[in-house]
């Protein structure tokens, strides 16, 4: 289906693609390309890929299907290396977590958006990084969403739906804003509060004795706040308008939240309590069982 | 070392600390009391307690230790139940989450916090409940938090920390205002934003889609949202002050982060993720594993 696959950035994510698409046997060559040397030699050796190089446009060359999966801070450069070197008929797909300033950039590096660009967004992962983590597996079941823009070209849609579906993911696609939103909502947000929990105990002077009467539940709770930095300043300032608007509205309910804690209204606590309980045993534990941390 | 053991409210806490004395050998008789007959007749059942009494009074005749594990809301009552019925020298404790509410009902009751009434706080438990879900080495690896007043007798402290310390817990004291705030910050604020964050989305329109999306990382944030909502709604009246002032403090720095977001200050966002990353890493990870869900 795939005759050379290029794959920008051979990480978990896009080790584990290639990784997939070769066990179903899929895909013809697949062309390396990254900053780091080992990490490209180690792909070599585990099969994942077959060849690289550190030039985004000469591994892009020949290739019929280019996967974009670099940090959100390094798509724009990695769109404009890849212009010029890009076969006419290459479809071009990303792994970023927020769609909006992916397509800002492809916008800014080739002045509109190519048609056969398919904005898209595994929602998968785990707390591990690198070549090494890599797995045919990780996209088996787990949802992938595709935001093509009405000057999308549908062929190209299609196929990276087929590409993704033969990994065992559930591709759904969905508006750029809308996407963003809902990310917002249900990835970055949380990533936000357990961050910024963990930073504010962190900043209390006696914070060693605070972390030690800090129990099983919040272990659970704070395990996303050991998440990359780095990938999270990018998350944050990639989509800085939803998040930023989730964040504000959120900060706003645990105030009034904070409120009826103070005015001691136990019959207002109760319903809001009530509702989560019902909501989360409804919806989260109804969910296929994920990895035990999903960085999406 | 106990002669007779009143346990008022015979599920997982109490259960717990019965069956784990029961296993040192290390109690005569256990009484147990309760409203529901068939909790009772199951813990005879299972060997918990020997026989029970649906009257705290009556079930606490001639104890030489009382252990209250009942909501914090019912502790009041239980107080004003064991009034006049407790031997000379028994020594009270409970395992309520708050402590300074669990004092000021023994106040408003006995007149005065009687010198043999230990405040505690066991840090332990799972997401189940019922004396079914209890088992001997609940307590095993825990911290118990005790909360002497100044009158408080040095026996009776020296007492139930022994107690404890036979059910293989770590036993510490506290003030009793300092109790109820480190637990505020580790414990009741976490609570509150999983909490708050799940219901925010349950009210969206789109709550369906928007659950659809949520994977791995977002089940555990939110794991302590499938908590007691009674219960919760009890710690947070219980703790209204130190709770209220906490999610306070938490909800500005969230509106600050939501403005750091919205600047698109890349360097103080690194900082923030960086430090909660480095705090984490080291003193969550640095904690002996926990049950799956401590709702300490």
């Amino acid at each position: 289906m795939i005759e050379r696959l290029t794959v920008i950035g051979v990480g978990l994510i896009g080790g584990s693609l290639a990784r997939a698409l070769r066990a179903a046997g899929l895909v013809g060559e697949v062309v390396g390309c990254g900053r780091s040397a080992a990490n490209l030699q180690r792909a070599v050796e585990l099969g994942v890929i077959d060849r690289y190089s550190h030039n985004p446009g000469e591994a892009a060359e020949g290739a019929d299907l280019v996967f974009l999966a670099v940090p959100l801070g390094a798509m724009r450069e990695g769109f404009a290396a890849l212009r010029g070197h890009l076969r006419p008929d290459a479809v071009i797909t990303d792994g970023g977590s927020v769609k909006g300033s992916v397509v800002a950039d492809a916008r800014a590096v080739f002045g509109e958006v190519p048609a056969r660009l398919v904005p898209g967004h595994p929602i998968a992962g785990t707390e591990h990084s690198g070549v090494e983590a890599s797995f045919a597996g990780l996209y088996r079941g787990r949802r992938v969403i595709l935001t093509p823009l009405p000057e999308t070209d549908l062929d190209a849609v299609d196929r990276v739906t087929r590409m993704w579906q033969v990994c065992g993911a559930e591709v759904t696609t969905m508006d750029v804003a809308h996407h963003d939103e809902v990310l917002a909502a249900t990835s970055h947000l949380p990533h936000m509060l357990a961050f910024g929990l963990v930073d504010a105990l962190a900043r209390l002077r006696e914070n060693d004795e605070i972390f030690r009467y800090a129990a099983g539940g919040f272990r659970d709770f704070t395990r996303i706040a050991s998440s990359s930095p780095v990938m999270w300043r990018d998350i944050c300032i990639a989509n800085r308008e939803a998040l930023g608007a989730a964040l504000e509205r959120f900060s706003a309910e645990m105030a009034d939240l904070a409120e009826t804690i103070r005015r001691g209204d136990g019959d207002h606590l109760l319903e809001i309590f009530a509702r989560a309980k019902a909501a989360r045993d409804r919806y989260v534990d109804g969910l296929a069982a994920g990895g035990p941390a999903d960085l999406g």
